[in-house]
């Protein structure tokens, strides 16, 4: 993922007051190539249609497919890089990730974010906390991940 | 993740016939060091309690934590090698995580698997579907990951 630029100091912190429903936000790209596809599998999930294209041609794959945990880490990645700079960090408590189609060396992802909810804690005054829906798309507009994460947001003033 | 062994071809495969709810696997152990936290955090979630030891001291996290998708990765790098030998592959179709807690250098990492449904498909009768929840838990038997995951099974003898 060399070449992305890291979190930006110069856009402005979001607090839950910031937040509102319907919100949205859309991320830079990233490309995934064959080498990152297999680089990532061998280190944490290699089976035959994430290590090897042509082993790959046999299974339920098709082909060669990222895994999709390594579609979830570059959602991730483009996620910090979205402007969605959620004061204190991005922490998610609970995440669903369903995963409707593989993703494939070449495929030029980024993520599609939107605020769906957003609650002010009951217990802690100082904080709530907002679920959102990112859906990680190629280059064609296909849907590779959909992810909804409820994240620990802090507010600007205690309730 | 070097000198964890890859699937083992002399498990026996399991096929739907073969699995029954409340089936348990677990895994092997990995321990996670700062180096390994940081080198993926780098990659996929560069923020501050990720990358850096004490500027993590003054985040929600007080003190380096390893990506949730660290901890992601790493459950299914010992999911593949856990004997939970699926046939065809280890292939999710939606999952739900939890992080009850950080995961921190020097935790020694195993995933706890049971099988939690075991559902014949209508519409293919060539396959069907498993739900397994995997707890992953620390060397305290602390637990860091919850993941339920909805995984593609082969039949072995098509109904």
């Amino acid at each position: 993922m060399t070449g992305l630029a890291t979190s930006d100091p110069t856009r402005p912190l979001l607090y839950l007051e910031d937040l509102e429903v319907g919100q949205r936000f859309v991320t830079i790209t990233h490309t995934i190539d064959e080498a990152q596809i297999v680089e990532f599998a061998r280190q944490f999930d290699p089976q035959p249609f994430h290590l090897d294209a042509v082993a790959a041609q046999e299974t339920m794959f098709g082909g060669l497919a990222a895994s999709g945990w390594h579609t979830a880490a570059i959602t991730m990645r483009l996620f910090v890089n979205s402007g969605f700079n959620i004061a204190g960090g991005l922490i998610g408590v609970e995440v669903e990730v369903t995963w409707p189609r593989p993703t494939r060396a070449g495929d030029e992802l980024h993520v599609e974010i939107e605020v769906a909810s957003v609650t002010p804690s009951r217990s802690r005054p100082d904080r709530g906390s907002a679920t959102v829906r990112a859906t990680t798309c190629n280059q064609r507009g296909e849907v590779l991940q959909v992810m909804t994460a409820k994240m620990i947001v802090p507010r600007r003033v205690p309730a």
